[in-house]
């Protein structure tokens, strides 16, 4: 196996196939990369049996050669020094070349490194996933679905099904939703064209997020396929494969409640920052527990105390009040995580009394959905 | 006690004393901040009994109003929530005001925490320096000496001298050593109107590092002053007061070779970054080390070998080679610390030998010097 690359190129698809590597993997060879060389391009693998990540570079591309001089092969190099080592090559291009003994000569320059590789045999095989049954979306809503449920997978593993976000494609909608059984994140959107349905699709919470770092904004749609224990994300240089959880995901619609008894529309970002602030105190205790009082028709009131070192209080007006009033405490935490995820100038918080969840909304959007249930504090 | 400050002016200054303040101290109060109103500002306070820095923030400045309505009187803070508090307010003016009780209450717009304080007098006095023995330098100046010296410091505790800086001022020439004894690295400067001298003020490392980060690149000039056992660096907002370390910094002088047998004239930033390379593949030996080979009169080659992983060689084209053929070892750590610490384009290295420690100094200056011993591996 030989090929001269452009090493930002490599920079580029190690950096993305590490992010699936670990060195604390059970089986040895996982701790390395896996290298193929082919005549149209070069496939970098890295894999932790959770998830695996192919990057691509092709040979050529827009008329810009990226790799010269390939002989095909594949090896597997120890993952823990090659990124450094390309990082810190002194040219542009590197040369990367294996003997029958399966020695490794990096050439970048004057300098020069000998390292020992490792059988491709011994590589396990990567499930290949049919790509019929499949929907292409944008990698922009992609992210921002991600972004707007992951934070709310549970962490605990006593329900591991809860470390996972659950997919839904029917009757053309893609809903996300995620818990924690504490509080809930849910997102939809439209989906044409989509050639298949499924009811349950649990991926975990960590794929997801390594998937969201790795994915580039400056490519446009990402094809996913699902088959009955794998989800694939395809762009055009990169292969995400995760494993689904298994289990069944708790029906969560009957969660969400239908009725409100008092309802608020306040500014996203005002809530925020004072939620934050009172929540200042109450680092120490385990949930961050903050109140909020209704004040009459066009105020509230959040307020915090810890005993040992002091109490918040801060007024907001809000746009609206309708319905009873309203005492209620809850998590600073939930309730900063779900006005973040929420990225729109207002939100209505929907409450159905001091004890039943509430519910965070945009401003006139269905779409996005955040339940959080309240702490009980009298 | 009472008065309204500007925010970013109470940040800055909170930021700066929360140097010195840690969590960990075994005197419970030093946990906690001073603050001091007086009509002609505030000074804040941090310890933690071996660093102790004051923050002054005048009422006026420039015509620019900072504090206003000022009610005289000193309170004791809980440090851990107060930056956090501070940093977050929302409005642009902050009141603080203390009642008879000891309650400190903080308001910005419509937010108001109220904490617990403490009394001052529970607070230590802190040394009051005379700083009539005195000199000045410009603050860039001690920022660079400190840089390029205070990495040598020991971290072990075995030689509780050699984890500290030796100031020496004599003959109107400052210098700094710092050797952790298997690498030494020293910085001279000129200094005039010094009136006073001084053999040995050795200064812990880690005092010389907080210094650095606090010292404001805006502010011109720094005066420094010694007593027999305390160092104050004063500035126009700050006191910043280390203790000294007790005991005899060793005699350096007579480690510093006074010929050389090999004389290398090399390119800073391509010798630093060839035994950065080298360096990579060994990451997990204790000393890092590197092979330097002179090959004729024009090329070093720079090596290192990790059995298990591989090897790597690199060759540089020098400058200069004078003097006697050359095989040595060392470790890559300590070599880039020196490189890194010598901020010119160029430098020359001499050697007396393989067992023996070479001298890095930049081109034609001689008032920074870095000695490294070798490591044996013949």
């Amino acid at each position: 196996m030989k090929f001269i690359i452009q090493r930002d190129q490599l920079i580029a698809g190690v950096q993305d196939v590490m992010k699936a590597i670990s060195s604390r993997t059970v089986i040895p060879i996982l701790t390395g990369m896996k290298i193929e060389a082919k005549q149209h391009g070069i496939t970098l693998t890295g894999s932790d049996s959770d998830i695996s990540i192919e990057s691509y570079i092709p040979a050529e591309e827009d008329g810009v050669v990226h790799v010269e001089q390939i002989e095909e092969g594949t090896i597997i190099l120890q993952a823990k020094y090659f990124p450094d080592i390309v990082r810190k090559l002194p040219e542009k291009t590197v040369e990367i070349e294996v003997d029958a003994n399966l020695k490794v000569t990096i050439r970048s320059g004057k300098a020069e490194f000998n390292l020992n590789g490792q059988d491709a045999e011994e590589y396990p095989h990567l499930p290949k996933l049919e790509t019929e049954n499949s929907f292409e979306m944008s990698i922009e809503l992609l992210k921002s679905m991600i972004k707007q449920t992951v934070f709310a997978v549970s962490t605990m593993e006593t329900r591991p099904i809860l470390t996972g976000v659950n997919l839904k494609l029917a009757n053309n909608v893609l809903s996300f939703t995620a818990t924690d059984s504490h509080r809930l994140a849910k997102r939809e959107i439209p989906v044409t064209d989509a050639n298949i349905e499924f009811q349950q699709v649990v991926v975990p919470g960590k794929s997801l997020t390594e998937l969201y770092k790795i994915l580039d904004d400056s490519e446009e749609t990402v094809e996913i396929s699902v088959t009955n224990n794998q989800i694939l994300f395809r762009t055009k240089h990169l292969n995400f494969l995760s494993r689904l959880l298994d289990g069944n995901y708790p029906e969560t619609s009957r969660l969400i409640p239908e009725q409100s008894k008092t309802k608020l529309q306040v500014k996203t970002k005002e809530l925020l920052s004072t939620i934050d602030r009172a929540s200042l105190l109450a680092k120490e205790e385990r949930n961050n527990v903050v109140r909020l009082f209704t004040q009459g028709d066009s105020v509230i009131e959040i307020s915090s105390n810890s005993p040992e070192v002091g109490t918040v209080v801060e007024e907001i007006s809000v746009e609206l009040i309708e319905g009873e009033e309203l005492k209620i405490s809850f998590s600073s935490k939930y309730m900063i995580d779900a006005l973040k995820a929420i990225e729109y100038d207002d939100v209505t918080i929907e409450f159905t009394g001091a004890m039943r969840p509430f519910v965070i909304r945009p401003l006139n959007d269905d779409s996005i959905l955040q339940l959080i249930l309240p702490v009980r504090t009298y």
